[in-house]
C-alpha cells in the first residue's frame, strides 16, 4: 500500500493516504496540486499505535476540510444598516438585476452548448468522411489495416489532446462534473469547480473526447459549463482576468450566488436535454432545500431562454432559421403502450437496476485502481489514450466482422452508411451505431424502423460497450456518462423487444421495438445514476411524449430500487470517493436516540466581543483545529464557566478585519481611519487570503479588536437535548454552516457543523458512525 | 351598513361585520353557521369610542383566528420513546405505506375524476340532443321561443340542484375550491375544508352547474376532491362515517396529512389537465416550504398514477381500451413560432394582464355585494338560478341572431352542430362556442381550421363570455375558474390572429389562429389567477408541445406583471376577503428595520412544568386571548421576572391530558391509571373537543398535572433582536406555529405566530401594517 505525506504549503498538509471504511474500501486521494487542507483527529489515533505509518493507515479518522458554503445570511449590523437604508426601489432594481442575470445565464449557457454541438458535428464530420473515403477506398484492394490505423491514430490524437489540457491544465475538469455541481448545490465547496479555467478545459476537453470517438457524452460538462457561467455572470467579475465590471456587488456572497449556479445548471440541463422543465427539477433535486417561488421562476427562466437560444443557433445552422420546434436534435415519439407491457417494463427496470449495479461496482474498482496506480499525469494521459485506441480498434473489429447489411432507406437517415461488404444500396447495420457519435446511434436505436437491426448485432454491441464506456468513466478526460448509459440501454431494450415480439406469435401487438430501446435507456441510465423524478420529467421532454411518463417512473423507480440493493449510485460512489460530507435529504431514519450532545463538536473556540488581536491571530493560525466559524460569547461573572452566547464570526469575516487592521486603539488615534464596509468584505469574497499572508507585527498583537459590528448577532441555536432529526432538518432546512448549541442558560457547550451530520449514516446494521476508531 | 352580532356558541363569538382596511374596503364576512372563533383585540378600540356599534365598525383590529397546522412535529417524550423503539424495518414499513397511500390517492383522484367527466359528458350530451332536436323543429315551422324556454328551464332546474346542495348543505364547498386549498397548503386549517360531505357535494355541485351551462369549469373542484382524497385515506378512517379501519395511524398528524393533501391537489391537478408535472410544481407552488425529495417523488407517483387512471378508464368509456396517449381529451400540437412573434406575445400578454385585472376587480365588487345582500342560502339559490337563466337567453339569442354559418366538415368535428337557419350542409359557428360545454368549445378554438370563425362571432362572444364568467364566479355553486378564462382568451386570441393576419399582406406566414387563441388563452387565465410556474407547465402538458414553453412563460409572467399592477389575483382577492392569515414566500423586502421584538405578541401566557389543574382550566377557558399554544418555564428563584423556557404544548395537547385526567394526584393514588399513550392524542386528531365539553370537577381543579413528558422539550427559540426576515425565513421553512423570542437568558419575552407575521405586508407607501386603530 501506498502512502506519501509532504507539507507543501505553509497549512496545507497534502497526503496521499488509503483508509478503510467500516464496511469497504474506500480511499481518498488528495494530490498534492489539490492542495486540501486536511484535519487529523486525532484523539482517535492515540488509541492505536503510534508510528507514522499506522497513525496514517490504520486509525485515522479523516474529514476533508473542502469549506462549507454560507446559504444563510451573515446578518451582522453592517447587512442589516444596508438592508434598511436600501428604499423599495432598491429591491425591486435587485429583483430586476437577478432576472437579468438568470437570462444571461440561459443565453450564455445556449450559446456554449450551441458552440460544442457544433463543433461536434463539423469535427466529427470530417474525421467520418475521412475514415469512410478511405475504408471505402481499400475495402474492395484491401488493406483495411490502413484505415484502422488511420481511425486510432485521428482518435487518439484528439483524446490526447483532450487528456492534456484536463490532466495538465485543470484536473476538476475531468468527468462529467455533475458529482462537482452536485456538491456545490449541497453546499460544499470544491475547491477551482467554478473557475473561468475549468470552464475552457471543460468545453475544449469535451469536444476532443467526443469527436475522439471515447464512449462519452456531452451532456454532463454542458449542465458543469452552465454552473460556471453562472457563477461568473452573476459576480459581474472575474478574478482569473482579474476584471472587475463593477456590477453585481450585492450578489458576492454564498447565499446569492448558490441561487444562481442552480439557474446555471438548471439552463445546463436544459440545453443538454431540450428540457427546461427538467432542468428546474434537476436543480431542485440537487440542490435547493429551502424552495422560494421567485428563485424557482428564476431558474425556469434560465431553463426556458437556455433552451430557446440553442434551437435558435442551431436552426440558424440546420439553414432552417425560425424553426424552433424541431432543430435537428429530437424527434417527435407517437408510439403508444398498453397496460399489460407495463410489468414488461418493469421487468426491464429490474434488468436496468442489475447491469447500472455490475456498471457501477466495475468503475468503482476500476477508480481505486486508478487513485492507486494511475495518479500522475502522463499516466492518466497515456490510460486516455489508451481507451481510445482500443475503442476505435474494437469498434473496427466489431464492424469488420458483422455481416448485418441492410438495405439504404431512400431518406438516407443514416448519416455516415458504411457500405463495407455489403452489396450496393446496403450499408452494415453494425456501423450505424459503432461508426456515429453516440447521440445519433441512440436516436437511430430509438426511432429507425423494426428490423433494421439484427439481434446479434445488438447482443455484440451491447456488451462490448458496455465495458468500453465504463473504462472510459473516470479517465482524465471531460466527459459525462449520460449518453453512453442511455446507448447502452437502448441496445439492450431494443434486443429485449425484438426477442419479445419473435417469442409471442402476435407480433403486430408490441408494435415497435424503439419503445423497448427508450424503456430500456431509462432502466440502464436509472440504474447506474439513480435519479427519479428530474431523470423522468427529462426523458418525457426530450421524447415530447407524455403518455410515457408512468412507465418512464415505474422503471426508473424498480431500477433504483433494485440497484441501491447492491452498490449506490455512479455520482455517489465518486462523492463519497472524495470523502465530501454530503447531506442527503432527512436524517437517518433511526436517528431518534442521539441529540446535539452527542452529535455536535465541543470544546468551541469562542471569542470575546472585544478580543486581543493576538489571541485571534493564533485561533487562526492554529491548524490543529481549523475552524471556519467562531462563537462570541460575554463573559459572565465567574470567567471559567462557558460564556453566554452573543454572536457569531466566521474566519473569513475576521480575516477581512485584521487585513484593514480594524483595531481599537488605531480607530481611536487616527481619527481619518475608513469605517469599514460591506463592500471590503464582497471585494475579498471567494478567494478570501489565508491567514499566513496577514502580517501582524508584535505591537499590533497587543491591541485589541471590536467584534460586535462585525458578528452575526442572531445565530440560530438548539438545546443540548434537541433530537438529531431535529437539528438536521434545521441545518439542511436553513442551509446553515454552523449551528450553534446552547444550554439553558443560552452558554455555548457546543458547535455542530455539517461534517458532524453527514457522518451518521443508515448501513446495513442500522445506524452508523463514520468513525474509523472502532474498527 | 349591517352589522349583527351574537354568541352562537359557548366562546364562539360570531359576527357579521365588515371592517375597512388601510388603503380599500376589506369585508369579512362570517356567517353564524362558520362559527369562525374571533379575537377581538380590544386594546386598539378602547381609544376610540366605546359604543358596540363603533367598536365593530371603525377601530376593530380583527384576526380570524383560524387553527393554523403545525408542520413541525411535537417532539415530546412520547413520540421520540416511540420513534426510538421502532426498528429501521418499521421505517421501511412506514414508507412503503406512504407510497401506497399516495398510490390510492391518485387512483382515487383519477377515478372520481372520470366520474366527472363522463357523467357531464352523458347528461350534457342528452340535453344538448334534447335541445337541438327541439330547435330543429322549430327552426322551420317558428316559435324557437319553445325551445328558448326549454333551455332556460332545463339549465336552472340544473343549476337550482347545484346551488341547494351547496348553499344548505355545505357552503364550503362553493367555487372553485383552489383558495381554499392554497390555504391549506399555506398552513391555515380551514374548518371543514377535508371532509366527506365536501367532497361529495363539490362533486355533484359541479356536475349539476356545469351541464347547467353555466360558464365554468370542473377543474378547480377536481383539484379540491384530490386533496380531499387524500385528506381522507391517509387517516385511514372517516370521522363524519364513524369507520376507523386502525390503518395509518402514525399519519395522524398535521405533518403527514398535509404532506398528503399536497399530493392529492398535484393528483387533482394532473387529473384535470392530463398533467402530471404540472400538478407536482403546482403543490410545490402552493404549498411545500421544505423541499424533500421523496415526499416530491410520492407526489410525482401519485400525480402520475391519476392521469393513468383517468386515462384509462376513459379510453374503455370511449370503447379504445389500452390507448392510454389520447384518450380524446387532449389533442397534439404541432405548430411551430418564429422569432419575431415574440413581442406580439408580449402584447398579447399584456392585453390578458389588463383584462385579467379588469376581471378580478368587477368580481372583487361583486363579492363585496354578495357578502353584503346575497348571504342567505335562499338568496343565494336563487341568485345561480338567475345567473344560468341568463347565461342560457343571452347564449340563444347570440345564437339566434349571428349569421355567421360554416360548411360542416367531412369530419365531424362539431359534437352539436346546429344548423339553425343555415344552409343545409352548414352549421351556427357562434353555436360551436355556446351550444356546448366550455372545455370543448376551448379545444375548438385551439385546432380548429383558420376561417371556422368569424370575428364578429368572436368578439361578441369574448364579450358576453367575459361578462358571464365574472358574475358566476363566486355564485354558491361548485365551479372552478380555468375553463372560462381559457374560453375568453381563445376566444379574443384568435380574434387577435384573425385581425394580425388580415392587417398583414403576408397572411401565410401568421399560420394558425390557432396559436395565437392558445396564446390569448394563457395570457387571459396568468391576468386572471396569476400563477407562473405551474400554469406554464400545466399549459406546455395539456398542449403536449414544449417548444411552446418559452412564449407561454413569458406571456404568463408579462399578464402578472401588468395585472398586478392594478389589483391582486382571484383566488388572493378571495383568500383576502375571508382575511386569512396566508404567509407569502419571504419577508416584505424592506423589513429589516423590524425586531422580533416589535413583531411578537406579549406577554405570553405561561404554564409551569407541574402546573395546577385549575390555572390550566382558566387559560383554556380565557375567549379573550384564546391562544393555541403555551410555553412551559422553569420558574426561578426570584417568581417576579420571566421564567426560562424548557418547553412548549398545544391546547390540544393540553385538552387531551384534560380528558384522560392525567393529574399527579391520581396516578399516585390509582397505580393503575393506565400511562397517556400517543395513540390517545392520535385518535382525537384532528377533532379535539372544545374546552367547555370537559367536566373538571373543584376537587380536580386542585390538582396537579405534570407536562414533562407531554411538551416539546426543544422548541426553536429566537433572539429577540432577530430582525423580521430572518424570524420569517425560519418560520415558513420549518412550517412552525409557534416561535418562542427569549431574550440572552433563556427567557420567555413573546412567542411569534403566524397572524404576527402575516399582517406586514408590502403596500405602495412602502411596509405597512394591517393596523386599523391608525385609521
Amino acid at each position: 500500500m501506498f502512502v506519501e505525506t509532504g507539507v507543501t504549503g505553509s497549512n496545507q498538509l497534502c497526503v496521499n493516504v488509503f483508509w478503510f471504511d467500516m464496511n469497504m474500501l474506500s480511499l481518498i486521494q488528495m494530490q498534492s496540486r489539490f492542495c486540501y487542507q486536511i484535519c487529523l483527529h486525532r484523539e482517535a489515533s492515540q488509541k492505536q499505535t503510534q508510528s507514522p505509518f499506522f497513525l496514517l493507515i490504520n486509525c485515522i479518522y479523516f474529514i476533508v476540510l473542502l469549506q462549507s458554503l454560507d446559504y444563510d445570511n451573515i446578518e451582522n449590523q453592517l447587512f442589516l444598516e444596508e438592508e434598511r437604508r436600501m428604499s423599495y426601489m432598491g429591491f425591486r432594481c435587485l429583483e430586476i438585476s437577478r432576472w437579468v442575470v438568470c437570462g444571461l445565464i440561459g443565453f450564455l449557457t445556449g450559446l456554449i452548448a450551441c458552440f460544442i454541438d457544433i463543433a461536434v458535428e463539423e469535427i466529427a464530420g470530417i474525421k467520418y468522411r475521412v475514415v469512410k473515403e478511405n475504408i471505402e477506398k481499400f475495402t474492395e484492394v484491401g488493406g483495411l489495416s490502413i484505415s484502422l490505423i488511420l481511425w486510432v491514430v485521428l482518435n487518439s490524437v484528439f483524446v490526447m489532446v483532450g487528456a492534456i489540457i484536463v490532466a495538465c491544465i485543470e484536473p476538476i475538469a475531468a468527468g462529467s462534473g455533475i458529482p462537482q455541481i452536485k456538491c456545490y448545490l449541497n453546499g460544499v465547496k470544491i475547491p477551482r469547480v467554478v473557475r473561468l479555467k475549468t470552464l475552457v478545459v471543460k468545453v475544449f476537453g469535451v469536444i476532443c473526447s467526443v469527436v475522439g470517438g471515447l464512449a462519452v457524452g456531452k451532456e454532463g460538462p454542458m449542465i458543469h459549463s452552465g454552473a460556471v457561467v453562472a457563477a461568473g455572470v452573476s459576480q459581474g467579475r472575474s478574478t482569473s482576468l482579474k476584471k472587475d465590471l463593477k456590477m453585481f456587488e450585492y450578489f458576492r456572497r454564498d447565499t446569492e450566488k448558490r441561487d444562481f449556479v442552480s439557474a446555471g445548471a438548471a439552463a445546463g440541463v436544459s440545453a443538454a436535454f431540450g428540457a427546461p422543465v427538467g432542468g428546474v427539477l434537476f436543480s431542485l433535486e440537487e440542490g435547493a432545500s429551502f424552495w422560494n417561488q421567485m428563485l424557482t421562476w428564476r431558474i425556469f427562466f434560465a431553463s426556458m431562454i437556455s433552451t430557446f437560444t440553442l434551437n435558435f443557433f442551431l436552426s440558424i445552422y440546420h439553414k432552417k432559421p425560425g424553426e424552433l420546434s424541431n432543430p435537428g436534435s429530437h424527434q417527435l415519439w407517437t408510439v403508444d403502450y398498453n397496460l399489460y407491457e407495463i410489468p414488461l417494463f418493469i421487468i426491464m427496470g429490474a434488468i436496468g437496476g442489475l447491469l447500472g449495479a455490475l456498471f457501477n461496482k466495475l468503475n468503482y474498482w476500476l477508480t481505486i485502481f486508478r487513485i492507486r496506480y494511475v495518479h500522475r499525469p502522463c499516466l492518466q494521459v497515456i490510460e486516455a489514450v489508451l481507451v481510445a485506441a482500443v475503442t476505435a480498434t474494437v469498434s473496427f473489429t466489431m464492424i469488420y466482422f458483422s455481416n448485418d447489411c441492410q438495405p439504404l432507406g431512400p431518406d438516407h437517415t443514416e448519416e455516415y452508411p458504411l457500405q463495407l461488404f455489403c452489396a450496393d444500396g446496403e450499408y452494415n447495420s453494425m456501423a450505424t451505431t459503432f461508426f456515429n457519435t453516440p447521440e445519433r446511434s441512440v436516436r437511430s436505436l430509438f426511432h429507425n424502423q423494426p428490423g433494421t437491426y439484427n439481434p446479434l448485432t445488438l447482443g455484440l454491441f451491447t456488451l462490448t460497450y458496455f465495458f468500453l464506456a465504463c473504462w472510459t468513466y473516470g479517465l482524465a478526460v471531460s466527459a459525462g456518462v449520460f449518453i453512453p448509459s442511455l446507448l447502452i440501454g437502448a441496445a439492450w431494450g431494443r434486443l429485449f423487444g425484438i426477442l419479445l415480439a419473435s417469442i409471442t406469435s402476435t407480433g403486430s401487438i408490441w408494435a415497435g421495438p424503439g419503445k423497448y430501446a427508450l424503456i430500456g435507456a431509462a432502466a440502464q441510465l436509472g440504474g447506474i445514476v439513480r435519479m427519479t423524478l428530474s431523470l423522468t420529467v427529462i426523458m418525457v421532454e426530450a421524447t415530447g411524449n407524455v403518455t410515457f411518463g408512468l412507465p418512464i417512473m415505474l422503471v426508473l423507480m424498480t431500477a433504483k430500487i433494485v440497484g441501491d440493493y447492491f452498490v449506490e449510485g455512479l455520482y455517489d460512489i465518486h462523492i463519497k470517493l472524495q470523502s465530501v460530507p454530503f447531506l442527503h435529504w432527512d436524517a437517518p431514519a433511526t436517528s431518534h436516540w442521539l441529540t446535539a450532545r452527542e452529535v455536535m463538536s465541543s470544546p468551541v473556540t469562542c471569542l470575546n466581543r472585544i478580543e486581543k488581536v493576538g489571541t485571534i491571530v493564533d485561533v487562526l493560525s492554529n491548524t490543529s483545529t481549523n475552524h471556519n466559524g467562531f462563537a462570541v460569547v460575554t463573559q459572565g461573572a465567574g470567567g471559567d464557566e462557558p460564556a453566554k452566547l452573543c454572536g457569531l464570526i466566521l474566519r473569513s469575516q475576521l480575516i477581512v478585519l485584521l487585513k484593514h487592521k480594524v483595531f481599537v486603539e488605531l480607530a481611536r488615534s487616527r481619527l481619518t481611519l475608513r469605517k469599514l464596509q460591506l463592500k471590503d468584505f464582497r471585494d475579498a469574497y471567494p478567494r478570501f487570503p489565508p491567514i499566513q499572508s496577514i502580517h501582524v507585527s508584535q505591537d499590533e498583537r497587543e491591541c485589541m479588536m471590536d467584534l460586535n459590528e462585525f458578528m452575526n448577532a442572531t445565530p440560530y441555536t438548539v438545546p443540548q437535548d434537541t433530537s438529531l432529526p431535529r437539528v438536521f432538518k434545521l441545518f439542511r432546512a436553513l442551509g446553515l454552516r454552523h449551528l450553534v448549541v446552547v444550554d439553558d442558560e443560552n452558554r455555548v457547550v457546543g458547535l455542530v457543523t455539517r461534517k458532524d451530520l453527514a457522518r451518521y449514516h443508515l448501513g446495513k446494521h442500522g445506524l452508523e458512525e463514520l468513525q474509523l476508531a472502532q474498527t
